[in-house]
């Protein structure tokens, strides 16, 4: 495996990210086949909704945060293993157009007592838009493998 | 709008919903658009890693239950829009040709004090395998109009 190891995370180190650009064409067909509601699918029927305008599915701009992760330096070895969440959140709507990019925060890293080959690493990834604006809030703990598995 | 209010809903309300299969194809194409990472492309990589076998993304996990949930008889005035989650977990993995639907059990609602037109209502959604095994379960607050607004 190549890759971060647990004994390489420490709270407060942070890793960015590449840009992506959400298309307002593929915001459709991710919304179509995944969350088809109007103020995903239809600037018109959008615009009476809450979102006041076509916005990407907090489903789509979850699923590119992935994608810009795994893109990143971030690199754990052994991959981006999520266990669960403490927190998702979307703070404003992703417009067609919107550039994204993500950075992310060690919060806390815990190695495990009872599997001495792997840990759990807390991280905080916030999803920016081209202004700067957060758009998606998560705070995530991965399974991250330790040098003795490494060694294993 | 049709669907259910704010006023509509109480703790204890549960609501099932449809069936939906995860294609192996689909899977991976997903998986190379969002989350490119070997034990979700590839089905030898994908043998020596923590899922001992192709696992579908969660995020497509997340994704196909946003796709039901839409679909279920859930329905609340204004469509499903999450103003955040308290938790997301994926228990186990999801194989190609699982069938899954989920179960949604309304937990709170919340009349908000200072904007009478909506509330919030916290929701556990499960995403249940053909097994009846839970693949994902999610604690969110959605945002929901309240019959004032519906007045409006």
């Amino acid at each position: 495996m190549s890759g971060r190891y647990l004994e390489d995370f420490a709270a407060g180190q942070t890793f960015g990210s590449g840009q992506l650009r959400i298309e307002k064409e593929r915001a459709k067909t991710f919304a179509a086949e995944f969350d088809p509601q109007p103020f995903h699918l239809n600037e018109e029927a959008a615009a009476n909704t809450l979102f006041r305008g076509l916005a990407a599915s907090g489903w789509h701009t979850a699923a590119v945060t992935m994608r810009l992760l795994v893109d990143s330096e971030f690199k754990p070895a052994g991959g981006i293993v999520g266990a669960g969440f403490d927190e998702l959140r979307w703070p404003r709507p992703v417009r067609p157009g919107d550039v994204l990019r993500v950075e992310s925060e060690v919060l806390e890293v815990k190695p495990s007592k009872s599997r001495p080959e792997q840990g759990l690493i807390k991280v905080r990834t916030t999803t920016l838009n081209q202004n700067g604006e957060a758009v998606q809030i998560f705070v995530g703990n991965l399974i991250v493998p330790s040098r003795a598995a490494g060694r294993g």
